[in-house]
């Protein structure tokens, strides 16, 4: 990183502190490694010391970053950094590291470990609950990660809400005053988009349920992410049970994959999806290298990028006019005789379900909202842990239509209050999908023929400008910093609903 | 562990070291994954990062392990030891810690540095000067290395011979007052042998050199260790470049193999030599997990497990009684219409040649008595380094009958004098040569029907001898103290001959 002071006494702070940032580093980008070699090659009899090897790095990461040390040298620098240009990268340097300090440094190591033993416990009967489909079981541990994350909170205190801190450590500077109203207003317009859709004639989605042998759908899938300007020679894909992309470096940024042979989507479009989430990662400047800069700003973000080039790029009738033939071309018998238009339909069946992971493109945000304005309630003690799951049903019946046979397809699907704190989780996928629409909306006014590009099979306009405003900044600005930006503007529906009616409109044939 | 005094004081220092060795433990299993992950996965960009990962974590745990409180638990601890039996766990815990914060903390980090600093450089130069055969520009790297070597060898005064303290740390135990008179012996005796051999009629081994395709080299090969007591629970085998062996814990042993398409030998033996390296580390009891005495006991005992499944056992005519038809059967073009005994000699084949790794069992040990007695010399200030390519040349001359045409197949052909100090990791190589065949010929004196056995493809009956005398034992034996116990004897050369002439005097048709 260019360190741009005279002063030799602040020169050897900044380079003090960057080497003990680099350290703490290297020790989290050993634990990924570790992360990742647990779910794609380790044997399983590696697993009892993988948990120690892992705890034992996260530990020391933890002690090494907290270390007074650190902290000294932020108060240090404070003049310093109000010196500074807040776009200039130092100043984004000194915010993020101490922004990552005072979470770091608040919450006492005690409280830590307990949340940690409880989480470990509650993950535990939850995957027993689950297949059980017994809610019962774990409501007095859904209580206290409920009190836990209230408590987590306050260590927070000056907020306007009691999920804000929670929503801010991964999206940094989102609030509920933000979200609340923001999601609210998705609920309320995609209903009626929903229910329209489901006046239809079925979409036939049966072309996808056949059998597609797996090298064929990974040799297809690593051709389309070349293109899309993923590089191998600072990455590579490896097959895993939950797909994820994980970096090592900026180098170094692996995606994983799952392939089912007995349904094409599956693979394709989770390798496009995380494949989106590496190009941010790949993108980052170099110079950002080892420090805390060198990261997707925040979940939001992150997921507007594994969207986009799912979502935008993979999911357009542009890309399978190119693309198809050549899909065609590996499955002859599954797709020869499948016409673009049916093949098209089928990956973009909008359908009101259960499970939240098998949504479509437009479902999908209800689930979201569902599960935040549950959060809330929790947080704000207005709902009850026992009463959750009569309010989750009535949500559904509201807002999709569906209701679960019990609590397994319902309240009990996502893993997500079991494995961390109730509030901050969420949100990063529904503002995924609308800033990928804001992005996408602005990359293609700056650049209109994008469209006919990817029609083209040429992906690298569409990049270069996602590399350019977004990818190379890393964490440098927060999310509502890079949208406006970015797009002149400040987080917006509207884009999002353009591309949703324009796009089922068509499909549908409707005036949506 | 099992921690036997009932006082609670030392059971607390005790726990309270093994915690601090644990934690040493895990940074260098995770530092071992980073290195396994370069070798076989990493793409090209990762490099640079991987480097600073790999120091940072080495450092910490070298920082964790020199850590005065180890030190002072041992003192601690040294008066509990005295009351322990020698060959009690702890007892042999307390030692091997001790001997390991010895060797670890008497050396300056300023020497390790200046150290670790000329390594890399004269890594460096060396793989320039192979290629372009030329000692010269070596020379200057060679004589600070040779500097370098003795004055780590002075940080453990009280030596016999300066190579002792070198020796020491890879074969703690052996000494050059034991090997400088052992390999005379061996080279002495060995190359009468190799001369007989050398004038009988040349062994055919073309068949070994056809097209083998890939896949079925490597399900052959697993389909052989599994059978020799590999377990694939607690392990994986994945291709590199230079076939080692890694361990991440007791239930990770990996191996990596390295596959030639146009002969046959390569990926099959150093299958079997990696497993040989991997059971020994499989089949150490699970209660030394996480502590120094998880480990082999010396470069020589691993390699003599190494050499013992690729060599008497891999290379054996009962071992392809049983599995040449298999081999026929996954070859049949290649190898359908070449006969068991031909196959037999051509694995067999002794021919004196100019490169270490490619020799075969025989003359190999020439090549490391050679390579010990020039690092004695250059030790002693008997021969300089410049007069080394003179002093190789002869003795290649007098032990092999070969003449390298320049140093690049010659003095250069070797990474270790590059790499690391001159003296003590070339004995290794022929301990584990020598040890294999004294511990191989105890085995079957222990149980006759094992050569039967393996031809019948059984090897439950070896692997099981192996690990109750050899393998669960760690690093708890000194390889003295192992070769004793499980022998009755010392370390000899009569079963080596004894292996050596009844095998090959059969397959040369003389005596020997």
């Amino acid at each position: 990183m260019k360190i741009t002071t005279q002063s030799p006494e602040i020169q050897k702070k900044v380079t003090t502190l960057l080497e003990l940032l680099g350290e703490v580093n290297d020790l989290q980008s050993a634990a990924a490694l570790l992360n990742w070699d647990q779910a794609t090659y380790m044997p399983s009899g590696g697993g009892a010391a993988r948990g120690r090897q892992l705890a034992t790095l996260e530990r020391l990461a933890h002690e090494k970053f907290t270390d007074v040390a650190i902290g000294q040298l932020l108060d240090q620098l404070e003049s310093y950094r109000q010196t500074l240009a807040p776009e200039t990268d130092e100043a984004a340097l000194l915010r993020e590291t101490r922004r990552r300090y005072e979470l770091a440094t608040r919450v006492p190591p005690s409280f830590t470990e307990k949340m940690t033993n409880h989480v470990a416990d509650a993950y535990e009967v939850w995957a027993k609950a689950r297949p059980a489909d017994d809610f019962a079981v774990v409501v007095p541990y859904l209580e206290k990660t409920l009190d836990l994350s209230r408590q987590l909170a306050d260590y927070f205190p000056g907020y306007q809400h009691i999920a804000d801190p929670l929503i801010d450590r991964n999206d940094y500077g989102m609030n509920v005053a933000t979200l609340r109203p923001l999601f609210s207003d998705l609920r309320t317009r995609l209903q009626p988009l929903v229910k329209a859709i489901s006046e239809q004639p079925q979409v036939d989605d049966s072309c996808l349920a056949q059998h597609f042998p797996e090298q064929q759908q990974l040799d297809f899938g690593v051709g389309v992410i070349q293109q899309f300007g993923y590089d191998f020679t600072r990455g590579r894909q490896d097959k895993t049970y939950h797909p994820f992309m994980t970096k090592f470096s900026l180098g170094d940024v692996r995606i994983t994959t799952r392939i089912r042979e007995d349904h094409l989507g599956e693979c394709l479009f989770s390798t496009m999806h995380e494949t989106g989430h590496a190009l941010y990662e790949q993108g980052i400047d170099a110079s950002f290298e080892r420090t805390p800069l060198a990261e997707g700003t925040s979940s939001g973000v992150h997921e507007s990028q594994s969207r986009l080039w799912e979502n935008q790029v993979g999911r357009s009738l542009d890309f399978w006019h190119h693309y198809y033939p050549q899909l065609q071309a590996t499955f002859p018998a599954q797709l020869g005789t499948v016409g673009l238009e049916t093949f098209y339909r089928a990956i973009n069946k909008v359908q009101p379900s259960l499970i939240r992971t098998d949504a479509d493109e437009l479902t999908y945000n209800l689930h979201v909202a569902i599960r935040f304005e549950l959060e809330l309630a929790l947080l704000e003690g207005k709902l009850a842990v026992k009463e959750l799951p009569d309010a989750w049903d009535e949500l559904y019946a509201t807002s999709l239509g569906v209701t679960a046979p019990s609590p397994r397809d319902g309240v009990l699907q996502d893993v997500h209050w079991f494995a961390g704190t109730i509030g901050g989780a969420f949100q990063g996928y529904s503002l995924g999908n609308i800033l990928a629409a804001q992005f996408y909306a602005q990359a293609i006014q700056a650049h209109p023929a994008i469209p006919t590009e990817i029609a083209e099979g040429q992906f690298a306009t569409l990049y270069d400008w996602l590399r350019e405003n977004i990818y190379q900044h890393g964490a440098k600005f927060t999310t509502a910093e890079l949208v406006q930006r970015v797009t002149g503007e400040s987080l917006s529906l509207t884009p999002y609903f353009d591309y949703l009616r324009g796009k089922f409109g068509a499909i549908y044939q409707i005036e949506l």
